[in-house]
């Protein structure tokens, strides 16, 4: 089973990461751009009878600092 | 116009922070875990009128290393 973590800062958590990939395209001419947010994405190659509280658990534990960061878990079949 | 870039490393490319996310799972007891590999979201809040050249240019040349990285455009309504 695998599974894809999401895992994005929350709103209003500064980002400078989005910061200077945004500086970065707007130096390149890349003139339409309003913002960037930069997150990460997490795949989980899992043994088939992995739980849904065990992927929650290390989302909480490890994948996401969830005091400025969301997750979203996506199951891939 | 909103649109989602998946950065994440060419199958055999060497994933060093998978590896390590991989080894602090099961350093918490999270036995099922086969693989895990680490990648970039990006969150792109761009112009009305930005084509889908534009976006796969900023891809390119910069948010993706094409030499180790495969990148996926997902445009978000």
């Amino acid at each position: 089973m695998k599974a894809r973590i999401f895992v994005t800062l929350k709103g209003g958590v500064l980002d400078p990461q989005g910061r200077a990939i945004h500086h970065a395209l707007d130096g390149l001419g890349f003139g339409g751009v309003n913002d960037v947010r930069a997150g990460k994405l997490i795949e989980l190659d899992l043994a088939d009878d992995t739980s849904d509280e065990d992927i929650d658990a290390m989302c909480r534990k490890l994948l996401a600092n969830t005091v400025i960061e969301n997750y979203r878990i996506e199951k891939v079949a």
